[in-house]
């Protein structure tokens, strides 16, 4: 009996790995990771910036400090810039509206519905 | 032969523990050690709100982060309102100038001194 999966399909990491990028692939990928990397920072920088202009009291302190330990971490677990992961990063962060699928023409019709796949996947996640 | 050295003086802690505070002592310590605690907020976050203004770098943003963690752990490791700590706790603020000894007055000499021997103290540890 046949699963179909992705989760329990064995050969989806394989695959991934297996992923040629050529220097334009490269290229393309480099900028719309770097470009979805300071928007985030952006986002974050005018919230801190709104936050830190209300503070009144002192538990405010405290909340912006979690709110940017929060922020670090998600980014570090977001933004990883092996070629082995992109296509889940670039899935994820279609998923989570940060980029569009647009950005990445130019991408392989291979790595672009690998990204597809992990945005429509992320939905079942949430 | 005699150890003369506070921090050799085995009664030492015995000593303050045995203080005994009157309700106006009492009132006194709690305006004190609450004024320099809002001294001390309001400290943190006109810092916190300079420093937003002028976040340019991503890197600030982590800085931000850590500055805020070592304020609430300096915050949370000095403000111990136990009256067998308070003495100790009026010795580092006088130490650190966050306090005048002055604005201790009405509370019974030996506590005043008792303070004043941990403000002084205090000056070998740094």
């Amino acid at each position: 009996m046949e699963n179909s999966s992705p989760s329990a399909n064995p050969n989806h990491g394989f695959q991934r790995n297996e992923m040629k990028w050529s220097p334009s692939e490269k290229s393309i990928a480099r900028k719309v990771f770097d470009r979805a990397l300071q928007r985030e920072f952006a986002a974050i920088m005018e919230k801190v910036k709104q936050r830190a202009t209300r503070l009144k009291a002192p538990s405010e302190l405290w909340e912006l400090e979690r709110y940017l330990t929060k922020s670090r971490k998600e980014i570090d677990a977001t933004y990883d810039y092996r070629y082995s992961m992109l296509p889940i990063v670039f899935g994820r962060l279609v998923r989570e509206d940060r980029i569009s699928i647009d950005e990445l023409q130019g991408l392989s019709a291979e790595k672009l519905d690998y990204v597809r796949g992990v945005a429509e996947l992320g939905k079942r996640w949430r």
